[in-house]
């Protein structure tokens, strides 16, 4: 199995990127002689997110990327190892690590199935993968309910994210999640990321309005007819506005408009106007408004504005209504529906209330509250081993909520007639899958006892990405695997899609499963 | 400047990982002709994080890296940037973009000066790699505080993290935050953070305690003296610890127990026991004793044990009892003070009890609530342009906490006669700094009029890092710069370093920026 050699690749393939206590385990089983022992660990996570009853499962491609590459051989890796193992460490164990690779490991999504050592191994650096993506994509798909289907959700978090890495991982996972793109041009050139990005308050703050470009000249667009004097036009057309909305012509800050227009010559098809950088009201909607329309003279349409400060429901609704008063006023009619882009710190709250009925806001710009889930900044992921030579083992802690559920299983989404789920059921790897129409008997998680249902229909929920090391199907695209995330949380009933207070989605054992639970539970071998 | 070839600045030297506005203002800079004016940007936060008044600024040594390795020419980069800008965007803008690296640019930690477009394509990539390091950085000095210097603290967190880089992020950072190590094998490879690790449930559940060890055969700690069979050894000893603890010697679970046999037999002079798999009184501790004791009789001693779920505090007290207990039966006087490790979701409210007085916890493993920063997910530190062409710039929105301070300044700390902190003053660069001894008058943030001061000593606190693209001196270790966060904060009086409602430190301003700031205020030029 060769390593991609992409740049992701190189980056994700780090495979002491794991807690030292996977190497001393793995001393320990090749120490009593078990490396090669078959063994399977689960990787789940224990409670939705955020106080929700779903949650979006994530990190697959990044997972299979670091399985494929994933070797010891290189780079110092092993030389290192031994420099924190005990010094009389047996040679042989380092031999063992320098041929390691995951030839021999087999993942339907999210079990992981191979030699004891190599699984082992594995637990840290698929958890740190799976983990946050399944986190932040579930926290985008909040936001996507929350907006509607209509809004543009952009996802601008890079720089409060944890480090470069965390950036490109909220980036990509968000837009999964139900975004519609992101400011993080990285994702877009290693993920294929739609993106988006105008200016900063630093382009408007450097200009004075004393600054003579080099060209202010700009032909129309459709290239036909003299170029004009874009500045000289603007400051025409300021006077205009300024009459219309009873401003001085002096009050609209000269250095914001000289930005505008330096950014219009550069963008003249994609201008946009970021409006808060002195006052919005007397500055940079009236210099926005001078620029778009000595713009759309010469043919060319405005394509936007962005807040980024102050009450911005309000703000946008006062926007909208001067936008139609111009557009009305000197007949560009395009005027009227410019986007209005907002952005500040923007939590599922103030999401709410700008997606209200009636709000004049086009585009939301989330940053902070996307990437560091400040609801909740982790999912509790855990990786567990469920099964070693084909035995089933079982946690079996004073404390209820670690313990695990043991053996190779399989699970299933049982469905309604109208195709809507009824549970998932787990139920073990050996048992016959259950039949669409058969009434069968179950044991719904945190109930008292078991329960009969009828599914409709019968979906499988793993599906096996890689056997004895080799991908069995191509991996979805990030495009697709957005898809599908919508198409899941479509066929999720209203009341588990509740953000607050949902109805916890059901989740059943077999009688197999539950009889297993009770005997490891009850002391039986293990 | 060449690049660096070790694979950290590999990974950290992505040009694009930025903001897709940086590359459109890039254009529209250059567009207007201002690409090589000579622009100042500073990187700062308006407010410490965690409700506290002190924050430690980390990040340096990434951003160094990230600027000597910055270049656009290479592996498609400019290709890409010319992909999502205008299909007639000048081929001379490209151009320039390839030619580009950061030899102009000149960094005293936290102002970046140099040509207006390179220093704002900075912009991004320098917030994401100073916000999460000093936010974990400070925040890893908030536990150090409540732990106090004799706790053992562990960071533990990678698989919490925002992906890898995240991880990588706060292991590196919460030890020069004050934590002692970290579990991730990645930090020690790379930064040279001190490691810590043992093993994990799954080591423990994967032996039922009918396997076979290849080789059972311990010889003694001095090498002299016939080998033992370690696993027979510890079952006498079973028999007499379960005697002594009045326990039936059927109690302890004996997969368990082969798996301390088994982690005894690869690590015999760093043996630590993992207590709570099945239960901690019944089998996790008689188990760990018998094999302590049976290698303590081949003169090795056990280093510790671990607690992962439970009340830890009460548990560790429970344990330290029966180690001195078993001590004194069966004189192995070094049993009394074997480590106790404790873990599971510990956060500052658990830490303070962890380490209250008489507490029997030594080290303390903390994962989500170092690495996730649950208080304050994110440090809202932002890159605002002071000055252009030597002329200052101020962001003057409506949203006072949004405005900037404008123009090139200097910092200085001004210290009493005992060396604590006065205050911390701002004033232009031009400024002649403030002299020991002498008397000024300064305008403390957030208050309404100025006052005086008189500092015994003056220190200034902007070093010179990078001059036109040179490093000035070599960075500090990661050592080196850990020494010095916790000297910066043994040297804070109490009154700032408390967690909960600290006093505010004071930053003022000089005379002079005072004047500026009130004169751009009020509309004069910018």
């Amino acid at each position: 199995m060769a390593a991609e050699q992409d740049p992701e690749a190189l980056a994700a393939a780090r495979p002491l990127l794991t807690d030292l206590y996977q190497a001393t385990m793995a001393l320990g089983y090749w120490n009593a002689g078990r490396a090669r022992e078959q063994a399977e660990f689960e990787l789940f996570f224990r409670g939705c997110p955020f106080g929700g009853a779903f949650a979006l499962a994530a990190g697959l491609r990044d997972c299979v990327r670091f399985l494929r590459a994933f070797r010891l051989q290189d780079a110092g890796n092993v030389q290192f190892l031994a420099s924190v193992l005990p010094p009389d460490t047996d040679p042989a164990f380092f031999e063992h690590l320098r041929a390691l690779d995951c030839s021999d490991v087999t993942v339907p999504l999210l079990q992981v199935c191979g030699p004891l050592l190599v699984v082992q191994l594995l637990e840290t650096p698929l958890l740190c993968l799976v983990s946050y993506a399944s986190l932040i994509a579930t926290n985008a798909s909040r936001l996507r309910l929350i907006a509607g289907p209509k809004k543009r959700l952009l996802e601008m978090g890079l720089r409060r994210a944890q480090g470069p890495d965390g950036g490109l991982t909220a980036s990509t996972y968000s837009y999964l999640g139900g975004f519609d793109g992101s400011s993080n041009v990285l994702a877009g050139q290693l993920r294929g990321v739609p993106l988006a990005g105008t200016l900063a308050h630093s382009f408007i703050t450097s200009f004075l309005g004393t600054e003579v470009p080099p060209d202010p000249m700009l032909a129309p667009a459709a290239s036909q007819g003299p170029r004009v004097d874009l500045a000289a036009c603007a400051e025409a057309w300021l006077d205009r506005v300024c009459a219309h909305l009873g401003l001085g012509v002096q009050e609209p800050h000269r250095g914001e408009r000289a930005a505008f227009v330096a950014y219009a010559l550069a963008f003249p098809r994609a201008f946009q106007g970021l409006l808060d950088t002195y006052s919005v009201q007397r500055s940079g909607l009236p210099n926005f408004l001078a620029v778009a329309l000595a713009l759309g003279e010469l043919g060319y349409r405005a394509v936007g504005v962005r807040l980024d400060s102050g009450d911005l429901l309000q703000q946008a609704q006062e926007i909208r209504r001067v936008f139609r008063s111009i557009s009305a006023q000197f007949q560009m009619p395009w005027l009227e529906s410019v986007s209005i882009t907002v952005s500040n710190n923007i939590d599922e709250e103030e999401l709410t209330r700008l997606a209200q009925e009636g709000s004049e806001v086009n585009v939301i710009g989330i940053g902070t509250n996307v990437v560091t889930c400040p609801r909740q900044p982790s999912l509790g992921c855990v990786y567990k081993l469920v099964s070693v030579g084909g035995q089933p083992r079982m946690k079996l802690t004073e404390d209820p909520e670690k313990q695990t559920l043991p053996g190779s299983k399989a699970a299933f989404r049982l469905l309604g007639a109208d195709g809507s789920p009824l549970l998932d059921l787990l139920q073990l790897a050996e048992e016959a899958p259950p039949r669409a129409g058969q009434e069968l008997r179950v044991w719904p998680r945190g109930a008292q006892g078991a329960c009969r249902v009828r599914p409709a229909h019968v979906e499988p929920l793993l599906r096996l990405w890689v056997q004895q090391g080799q991908l069995c199907e191509p991996l979805p695209s990030l495009a697709e695997s957005r898809a599908f995330a919508q198409l899941s949380l479509s066929r999720l009933s209203p009341e588990h899609k509740q953000l607050q207070q949902p109805a916890p989605y059901r989740v059943a054992l077999s009688d197999k499963l539950q009889a297993l639970v009770a005997r490891l539970r009850a002391g039986g071998s293990s």
